[in-house]
């Protein structure tokens, strides 16, 4: 009763105070989805979409979405695809990661050790510069300095604006977004002619997630903070992608029976029980949402293989939250 | 009587089957809208807006949007500032238009053209492609090869990213979508929290005028052809920009009581009485919408002082519709 009770306030807007933190980025170690990889099909699809149309009256659970599950998949896959690429070609795909954190780093360093070790070192073919930057960095120079054929993140704006367009192919597809899609493709649900929305609209969530969404011929709106009736328009959609990084903000009334919710968010709470003094949740009321949804990713997820160290996530100094809502 | 039985004919499913022709681009001259450029205000701006709230009662008659008298406002301002900019540093805008009509002109041919005579001439400031292209011609080569400082149609993929992600500034910004946002604009009509809908999504209009609204924090659906449902969602919004390239497609029963309507389709429906054999209709039912619009463009825009001769888009042979619903 008390664990319930305590629920509920998370839920309350009382509680959503909450502190942001980085965006969840669905990387898989140092392996990402390619667009020019089509890795095999997954070896069983779950059929969600058959209970889609069926769970149109609240039911007491939803089907949980498994990322750890269909991240263990597409790893599996993705090994076997390089296996014969390294076999066929004797190369490996290197990745070369820039984090920036609570030291500050000049500018200046940072693009130069890119274009310097880099952008022409062979052996790395991407270059994932984690954002969000410390805002005194200029976010929009440093990316557009990474070659845009090593552009892992496709977040420079040749790719997005390729991603925008129909008839023309992005080389990289930011992987956030990317993994929301590859969730439900492989949890079976159908995106084709649904309609979808997408709350927040950031350069790394958000947008490209409702391009995404759009390029798989969803009827896509997005949600974000001018929006007079986001439970309104929340509520007529099939699909849920919530980004806002806004804890518990997505309650169970902003759902429509049925829908299938992928929660991108992950928020600190105040929890005078934790001894860390707060906890992660996301942006949708899971408790709420998953009596109405008929799927939905829980956050945190739980990993027994945890790879990604999500602790690693906190806040530190100097280090702005890149959520726009 | 028989006037008003052939106009509900015309909208009528059955009269649909209409010949597409090239998209409307709304150019004004030789001389575009320039992010870069600034305009005086305009001189008197339309209270729409105050009328906006109120009519939410079906009423006999729509506001008509007077697309002739903003476009002359925009060239009479435009040609203030030009003279400014003459008289501070002695350049004049030049302009290349590049119109690929029924002549089979190679791709090589225009693509050695542009990169010839315009890219590199000092005196050509901007460039543009009249779209839609032949279906034979490269379309993305032909676009990608045009020069982005000089991309003044804003339809390469570097601009059009610029335009989907906040904090990022196009160039240019696309003619006809832009267009619209400025007939919004100059009618008084407030954008900021609306709900808007976008009807197609052609690269063209429907994609960019999206990216537009949601500038201008409008939260934006678009409908298209795998939509199931899209007079349910026209339904919902507060302003209606349709580019579906489908004659009176968009009923009256579409519009919700006092929204704005911009119909940037020209579509051809056969007419016996007339003696080209056919006339121009937009994808909105007029004759409907204007009973329950607050406003409305017509189509054809009727100009006494007709610069762009709209005969001049009549299909050619080998010449392709772009639209995309």
């Amino acid at each position: 009763m008390a664990a319930a009770s305590t629920i509920f306030s998370d839920c309350s807007p009382s509680s959503m105070t909450a502190r942001l933190l980085p965006l969840r980025r669905i990387h898989i170690d140092s392996i990402l989805f390619r667009s020019s990889i089509s890795p095999p099909p997954p070896p069983r699809r779950r059929t969600i979409s058959s209970a889609f149309a069926a769970r149109m009256t609240a039911e007491t659970s939803a089907k949980v979405i498994d990322g750890k599950s269909i991240a263990k998949q597409i790893r599996d896959e993705i090994t076997i695809e390089i296996s014969r690429m390294k076999d066929a070609t004797g190369v490996v795909p290197g990745l070369a990661v820039i984090l920036v954190g609570s030291r500050k780093d000049s500018q200046t360093y940072v693009r130069n050790k890119k274009k310097a070790c880099f952008n022409n070192d062979p052996s790395i073919h991407g270059i994932l510069v984690q954002l969000p930057l410390p805002r005194h960095m200029d976010e929009e120079n440093i990316l557009n300095s990474v070659s845009i054929e090593k552009d892992v993140d496709g977040f420079h704006p040749l790719n997005i604006g390729r991603l925008a367009m129909r008839g023309r192919e992005p080389l990289f597809v930011p992987c956030t977004p990317k993994g929301c899609i590859e969730l439900l493709h492989r949890s079976g649900v159908e995106i084709k002619g649904k309609r979808a929305v997408v709350i927040g609209r950031s350069n790394i969530v958000g947008m490209p997630a409702a391009l995404l969404l759009q390029r798989e011929n969803a009827t896509v709106a997005i949600v974000h903070s001018y929006t007079k009736n986001p439970e309104e328009i929340t509520r007529q959609a099939d699909i849920v992608i919530s980004a806002a990084g806004v804890a518990n903000m997505v309650r169970g009334s902003w759902i429509k029976p049925g829908a299938v919710v992928i929660d991108v968010g992950i928020n600190a709470v105040d929890d005078p029980e934790s001894h860390r003094g707060y906890r992660l949740v996301g942006d949708v009321c899971y408790k709420e949402a998953c009596t109405v949804a008929s799927a939905i990713t829980p956050v945190p997820v739980k990993t027994r293989n945890q790879r990604i160290n999500w602790g690693k996530s906190e806040p530190s100094k100097g280090f702005e939250a890149a959520y726009i809502l």
